[in-house]
């Protein structure tokens, strides 16, 4: 988790992922969704490709141009931003309900993260999750 | 998202969670786990209480302490730690392995969080997650 945080864990960082999976591929495109400073938007992306989880891909030769592509690593991402919505939505959202819901691109139903114990198979609600050091779980099964 | 960011969006606060739910509740044991300055943690802490993902309860009367509990809020959190943790160990863990691992609390089987589709019941891989402004589905299906 710690090391995970050191990639994502500033607000800015998510937000600039949760763009790029809604489409955003361009700086000024980033720049005005985000409204932050050009200067800290720079830095943001260019930390973000060189930990590899933006790509910086050539979109125009003359005069050359660049836009900013997830690798499937910041793809992947999607896993996280979708929890931290949901749980927005349960405990920020107030009255006007969630501005953006999950879907399933095959057949347009709505997605929801849940966790599953591969053991018995069954959903498992969040309050019966648990974690312990990997190699030392107390009933034995790692 | 953004609403939750403001939050949780910030390197700190999803450490002092995740202490939390791995049983921490006392200042000087969050400030040992941590290794940050005891006035940023003092701030952090103040501002999770404020915010309802931590309460503040007393522990001893003479002289008066308090520790710091996760409210049903802040527990709920899990849902987005465990998949960071997930997501961490999948592109950062490296030769060691993943340090933790996240159990079934009845079982004591292993965890993995998944997006499941609720119109068609099947479990959706990351690559097939989208989102779409609520009311708005192309498919028509919120």
């Amino acid at each position: 988790v710690a090391r995970a945080l050191e990639l994502v864990g500033e607000r800015w960082t998510l937000l600039i992922v949760r763009d790029a999976l809604l489409g955003t591929t361009r700086f000024d495109a980033f720049l005005a969704s985000l409204g932050l400073a050009r200067n800290v938007l720079t830095d943001r992306l260019g930390g973000l490709v060189e930990h590899g989880i933006f790509e910086r891909v050539p979109y125009r030769q003359r005069p050359l141009r660049h836009e900013y592509r997830l690798t499937a690593m910041g793809r992947d991402l999607v896993g996280v931003v979708i929890p931290l919505m949901e749980w927005g939505d349960r405990y920020l959202a107030g009255d006007a309900g969630p501005p953006r819901v999950a879907e399933h691109v095959d057949c347009g139903g709505h997605v929801v993260s849940q966790f599953v114990c591969e053991r018995c198979g069954r959903p498992v609600p969040n309050t019966e999750v648990t974690t312990s050091p990997a190699g030392q779980s107390p009933a034995g099964q790692n």
